[in-house]
């Protein structure tokens, strides 16, 4: 029976390694060599951490402490060159595994917020950047707009997971069924907005 | 009759806001949707803050901690979303509220950098990249060559106030009185360069 | 004769010259203004250490603190502004001192996070950081894929005198010839991938 923390950490590796092999199949697609591909992967499977963690002072980040996150990451890069056909049929289960990780780091980064004694408001908030930071880069870094700003409901999910984590603590709810209902809420929202084509409104030109 | 600190304070917020204005209104022309705007609306009006302050070591930088610079770029960015075909009308005014911003930013950037013990160098060099900060990421995000880059002078109007702040406090003159003469000075630069087409020589082919 | 030391700082010089160089060049092709070329300049010269001095939590970065880095990228900007036809003709020269530039970047970068108390890894990995940072930055800036992720043999040049580096080290050789040796084996991989045209292996699309 898996414990809190290790279904927690399971979600975390596996989040690592999913946003890891999204960035890996973009570098595959646009022709970037084995090293591009994985510095690609490793762009969006830690930068949203780094961020994080610059912005609470907690430095040196992780990544450059622990060995697990680029092995993860350069793990992926190396899946996405050997099989990049494969993957490319399976955009379906690629598209609920980003999902995954997209709320389990929302919820990663507004906890580590709350640890550092940051309030609701800017847990929240860095929950959010943690959870997109990874595509963001790997966007710009591939000279495109970030997906982020001009499509579907993204970021959305993340605050939505974040909002309803650091409410539940408020309230005083259990932190384990908190942090399990928050990343369920926002791979949920994610999924559902794919699914349904959900989008929010433009300005009038 | 308003005292130094409520007219600094004033102009903080004025510089934020249309800050966050002129990031929203990309955000509109380009398509986004509403979520995208509020993203680039705070990207443009806190990036620079948020750069000088993990400069600075001074984390969790301010955006995350206070409430009233995104509450800000959000109304910003609401007001871009609504009423965007009119605000197009005006880019007379808008140029004017931004040469504002960018002269509050300077200042404030320099301030902040010469409390926290940087040299006047140092602290004149972070005043400039406060000011250029939002604009830089709103072009980067936006897969654009950053204005700062190639077009008028912008940067330069920044430094020159910025550095008049620097200059008059180690002259030893009263800090409310260079505050506001340095900023103003920013301001003209600016937009004298706008309205005479100033320009910065290039080189020869 | 010059010590170790002098060796190292005359090749740090070189090598923040260098970069500032090959910045205000990208500058000067896009036909930026000479304000747009100094920040260029400066964007590539120092990024890679303002990074590695964040991720680090060694704020303010050098770079606010010493007036040479910015009088030598200022320097590099204007020597391109003058004499940038007569530089277009010398791209094997630049490339040698890019080369140098890549080479002290990464062992100074890993140096640097050695005397800071990271682990060899992260170490290494800061040092290829600090080689690369600044044409990252110098792509991103110019709306361009970074040339690290699509070309060549040089973030590997990098992460090979860096590994070297802290090998040497760790096997308790003597720090001025591991330093040297690192650096030479760095710029040796780098003149070689390029003269040779070598490229790591894409995946198959």
């Amino acid at each position: 029976m898996l414990s809190g923390l290790t279904l927690y950490a399971l979600l975390d590796v596996m989040g690592t390694f999913v946003f890891g092999l999204t960035g890996a199949m973009v570098a595959v697609r646009r022709g970037f060599d084995l090293f591009g591909i994985l510095v690609l992967s490793a762009a969006v499977g830690v930068a949203g951490g780094v961020v994080r963690d610059v912005l609470l002072g907690d430095v040196p980040p992780a990544v450059l402490v622990d060995l697990w996150p680029l092995a993860l990451t350069c793990a992926a890069g190396l899946v996405a060159f050997f099989f990049a056909p494969v993957i490319e049929r399976l955009d379906r289960p690629v598209m609920l595994l980003d999902a995954v990780g997209l709320g389990v780091f929302a919820i990663a980064g507004c906890n580590k917020a709350l640890v550092f004694g940051l309030g609701g408001f800017g847990a929240v908030l860095l929950g959010v950047l943690t959870a997109i930071g990874g595509g963001v880069l790997r966007d710009i870094m591939t000279a495109q707009v970030p997906r982020v700003l001009h499509e579907e409901v993204y970021a959305l999910a993340a605050l939505a997971g974040a909002a309803a984590y650091a409410l539940g603590l408020a309230a005083g709810l259990p932190g384990g069924l908190v942090a399990t209902g928050a990343v369920l809420l926002a791979i949920v929202i994610r999924i559902a907005s794919v699914r349904n084509g959900w989008t929010l409104p433009k300005a009038r030109g």
